[in-house]
């Protein structure tokens, strides 16, 4: 096992009718300012839930944080809160909520160019206006880390921060808030909780049986839950074993200890940045390939997955890791994620692009040894199209 | 799954080295208290590096903080820190120098008699002194929960209490300060950690497979390497393993959503309290039997123990109830934890004493469904003979 460090602050409210306890959980005379999406929170409930549960809070609205949350939309809420009267946030929505929010509530209280807090990856953040968040959408485990990812759309650039500063003080987790979710976004989010797990997993043995088991619990959870979300939408254990999944996938638990890879998110998030692609959609796009690239490298624990994962003990190594791999493309496809660049209208000519930003973004060599270089991630494309 | 809170903020620096770190983690001006048992700190190195690490800060030192720590002993250290030259604790130990120094950190701020603190459970206690743990003994999850059990001798009490202001504010967990320790107290550390987990997995279904999978998770790893690390006290990953099954067996992360039972604990801490029987050696007596006479109750969880864990997946259901029992049983005995009452040198006139105490301390009705009465606690005794 590898040395680590574990710190994680984020006070979990879990399952139904927790939203009316963040009246305990906020200042009484807190000055919020309550951010959110598109608004599917106005129909299905949730935004009369916050309101009541505020009581007579000061609450300012923002809305309009978007999917791959962008730096030119944060900037605005970042302007509002250097109005001078705001002094909690409250973010309710998925993940990129979340991540916008952690951003805002970094940004409003850093001095200097707040871009720099993206180039620098959050190492000069050195605090954060407080925040809470209210979890609707399972998938990015952002209710429960210190990290973020933003885009900024000028430069159609994504990148990832993180700060111990930027924990959120307590996120809510109510599975009912799931039940109106529309199938792609459940199926978003079990894809991306797997290959959260995945990145944390899936590399080399450092005989570590505590996070290896933790990580296929995970994976064999979501495997087993994620369809069954997609046919009973309101069976309310597979919701919350799906949200629990998710949050569990990316808190920093299972990376205790073991290398990590997260390559197939480097180049993931370009296609994002280039094409809009959903965020787990390139993930389903780029993991099974960049297993198969490197099969070598992560052989042992590629057996490993193939026999406890998929229960795959018979016939010879190779046989059992492409199946095993073949498997959980399946489960991709099954949970309605498209796994090939040709089902989102992109090809050949498309991959260099990808590459040439990728070396912008200085991600010459990524993975847990870091020997995927420029050439094994076209090879990893070129294998998906 | 039932609704839950989860919430625990203790920094973990897990690995080789990482004494040194405290330096970090502690503020550079701290009055510290420095607080230890019998001395075998002295002995392997594990002293040394910490005045090392702690520099010019000021250090008093109090030792003799006994297994099972003693109420009379804990309030020498509050009387102490009330001469008003101490600001932070510094716990360098087993489960007992910490869950004696939360208890301290507690008892050193609170108003009133110190031994509500117990009688209370916690319930009453509103702030305490920071403190840091130097784990040495793998076993009690003391280093990353903010509960405790403190005896009091003079009236043979020994109780539970728990506060959210009790969590460590980091934890040191070097594997290699076990390398010295007794078999004795591995084969306990492995046992006690063992049942943990049992307490908040065996109870019954509620559909929360990823706390299953976790507790068995641990369960599992326990068993393989707890005699690995008494043949093989050097083992450092074995070591580190131990250590992180210890901690994450009792953070609140495995009984977040799911029944609890903890009968087994209220009738062993009742055998130490009056005979002085090592911790783990009360739960390895009592477990077993407990399972055995709550067969009924715990079918379907014990059917699925006998299958995940021991691989029994052939003949009757109640034959692979007690061959899973059975197995667990030996697995204590392996680890050089005896299993009988007489291996310890008590009898059916013993009995009726632990009884007696369960009703002074009101441990009438106790497990998971309150269904475990005095009559039943009687039972499990009877067959543990």
């Amino acid at each position: 096992m590898l040395n680590f460090d574990f710190y994680n602050p984020t006070h979990i409210l879990f399952g139904k009718g927790r939203i009316a306890d963040i009246h305990q959980a906020i200042p009484a005379d807190a000055k919020v300012l309550l951010l959110y999406g598109g608004g599917s929170i106005k129909q299905n409930g949730v935004f009369d839930q916050v309101i009541a549960a505020l009581g007579n809070r000061s609450i300012t609205e923002f809305a309009g944080i978007e999917p791959n949350p962008s730096y030119e939309t944060l900037m605005k809420a970042v302007d509002i809160i250097k109005q001078g009267s705001i002094d909690f946030l409250l973010a309710v929505g998925g993940g990129s909520v979340i991540d916008g929010t952690k951003f805002i509530a970094a940004a409003a209280l850093f001095e200097g160019d707040p871009w720099t807090i993206m180039e620098k990856h959050g190492r000069n953040v050195s605090k954060a206006l407080p925040f809470g968040s209210i979890l609707t959408l399972p998938a990015t485990g952002s209710e429960m880390n210190d990290g973020g990812v933003v885009t900024r759309q000028s430069i159609k650039a994504k990148l990832a921060f993180s700060s111990r500063h930027c924990f959120p003080k307590f996120s809510v987790l109510d599975p009912t808030t799931t039940y109106t979710l529309p199938p792609r976004q459940i199926g978003n989010g079990a894809v991306d909780a797997f290959v959260h797990v995945m990145e944390q997993y899936m590399t080399y043995p450092v005989n570590s049986p505590v996070q290896d088991r933790f990580a296929e619990g995970l994976l064999k959870t979501l495997i087993e839950e994620g369809p069954k979300a997609l046919a009973n939408p309101e069976d309310y254990d597979v919701r919350a074993n799906l949200m629990w999944c998710a949050t569990m996938a990316l808190n920093g638990l299972i990376s205790t200890g073991v290398p990590q890879d997260w390559a197939t998110h480097m180049i993931g998030h370009e296609l994002t940045a280039l094409h809009g692609i959903d965020h787990a959609q390139t993930l389903a796009i780029v993991l099974p390939s960049m297993l198969r690239v490197r099969k070598e490298a992560k052989r042992a624990k590629l057996l490993q997955f193939a026999e406890r994962i998929w229960d795959l003990r018979e016939g010879s190594e190779d046989s059992r890791i492409d199946t095993a791999i073949s498997r959980m493309q399946d489960y991709f496809e099954q949970m309605g994620v498209k796994t090939r660049l040709s089902d989102y209208h992109l090809g050949a000519d498309d991959i260099s692009p990808v590459i040439a930003a990728l070396e912008t973004h200085r991600m010459l060599t990524i993975g847990e040894k870091r020997d995927v270089t420029l050439d094994v991630s076209r090879q990893v494309l070129e294998l998906s199209l």
